[in-house]
């Protein structure tokens, strides 16, 4: 598909992008841009050929594809310096969560945007995997410029995506509430719990088993990259909060007033929610008992 | 260890506490009293030495074990049933979610309290497993009589559980923020992105694997056993929903904000807490991915 390809920040995302390009043959020649010297010793055991740039300032201008997986923040210290490269026919994309707030980069190079739908609570080029977008949505956001959509379209196909395109508003909108808030909860309810612990003096993180838990593995998840995205997604984060909070008041007041019916009617509902995401094939139906034993 | 054990209500715990008692051979004879045809029906299945009773009326007074596994709304009116037989030699014992409501209970009949840390978002007798319980908390409630209590740390114990004693408001203190608050997040978490979907007409739940999905598995709990909990463990649901919402507003204003500091410091505070549940062994370490492929 291209000559040479270039991966910019190359943790769990970079690196699985890395792994299925290698597999797939995507690019004649990997480059790989990554300021962590221990990141870079991993990435070096993943396959000899894989070049490393010292920095991006140096004539670029004959990669073809430039995929960048940093942390958001970083985005505009990068592109300030891709723009200096002249990168008119190169395919730049980037795999942020969300998009409203780095649309504003497209004035300094034609960025496309894209999203796979595919993490978890770990991160590093250890954990990388050629399998990650396997069967998983990724999203692009719509552009004029259907020639690179196409490719972009091919190059997350090739690593096993299901692509679906987007505007920019609903796709910060939809993963405000499906991905950013249910991040945030875990977040939030780790944080009352560590509270409780210190205020009542008991070890009840010994009894996490009974919910908690799971909770804990969103909330591992790594922090720069999520406070990246609660702040670049701030409106949504705040709208869906407040939305939140509303129902988790009506939820407290049916409690406090024993108030049967509307309960039951909460919780009976969320099962088709289950239903849904079941056949949608967003989760496996097979039931959970605590994962493995120990 | 005993000759007539009786297990009342036969779903998922039921089921598996009766399992793991034909394994461990901890009767010679078991009865089971279920209302439901269809639960009777795969009861049977398990294995045709079962006896099932057809009402508690009838003389019970030669069982020597009962285990109440019902949702904990009909315990009133099944103490009041077991209360007309003379079960004063009798082990009684039940798997309550949460004890301080239920202690009155005690004036009936000698009940011993006792809570498996155990189950799973399915119900049902189908879904019972003799190794539910090992190497699980099991929680007994403090009592005068020290030879049931003996009786019952052995039952437990022999069906592979770790014991703990605690008081009854401890354990509803510790319980709502390990496990009630937990369920009750996930329920109202669902609650909202269903709102959201039906305000803003979207699909969200087809992008569920970004974190949604994690909650609406705990969401999908038994409606009836989660509605007795709520309900019973009221004072404690009450305080700790009011915890989550004050550091919910706190969060929320760091975003608004966008204070780097105080917000990192609370994703990054998460991960200890995470760390500490894999070193109690409350959960593995193995990373995920979005469970299983499809």
């Amino acid at each position: 598909m291209f000559n040479k390809m270039l991966i910019i920040g190359c943790g769990l995302i970079g690196s699985s992008i890395l792994r299925g390009s290698i597999e797939k043959k995507i690019a004649k020649q990997i480059f790989v841009f990554e300021k962590s010297k221990k990141y870079k010793k991993s990435i070096k055991k993943i396959n000899n050929s894989i070049k490393f740039l010292k920095n991006l300032d140096k004539k670029i201008s004959d990669i073809d594809f430039i995929i960048i997986c940093t942390p958001m923040s970083e985005y505009e210290n990068i592109v300030n310096k891709l723009k200096k490269s002249s990168l008119k026919k190169c395919l730049i994309t980037e795999v942020g969560s969300s998009k409203n707030k780095i649309l504003r980069l497209k004035r300094k190079v034609d960025l496309i945007y894209s999203h796979p739908i595919a993490g978890s609570e770990v991160s590093g080029p250890n954990y990388g995997n050629s399998q990650l977008f396997k069967n998983k949505w990724c999203i692009i956001i719509k552009d004029k410029n259907t020639k690179k959509l196409k490719l972009i379209r091919k190059f997350w196909s090739k690593l096993g995506s299901k692509i679906i395109y987007m505007n920019p508003t609903d796709h910060d909108k939809i993963f405000a509430i499906t991905s950013h808030l249910p991040h945030l909860i875990a977040y939030n309810l780790i944080k009352t719990a560590q509270d409780f612990q210190k205020k009542e003096k008991k070890n009840i993180i010994k009894y996490s088993a009974g919910g908690l838990r799971d909770f804990s593995r969103t909330a591992a998840s790594n922090e720069i990259m999520w406070r990246d995205i609660f702040f670049s997604n701030k409106k949504n984060m705040i709208n869906t909060i407040d939305m939140f909070t509303k129902n988790l008041n009506i939820f407290k007041k049916y409690i406090k007033n024993s108030n049967d019916y509307q309960l039951k009617k909460i919780l009976v509902n969320s099962k088709r929610a289950r239903k849904q995401i079941i056949n949608l094939k967003q989760d496996v139906s097979k039931p959970n008992f605590g994962r493995e034993e120990f």
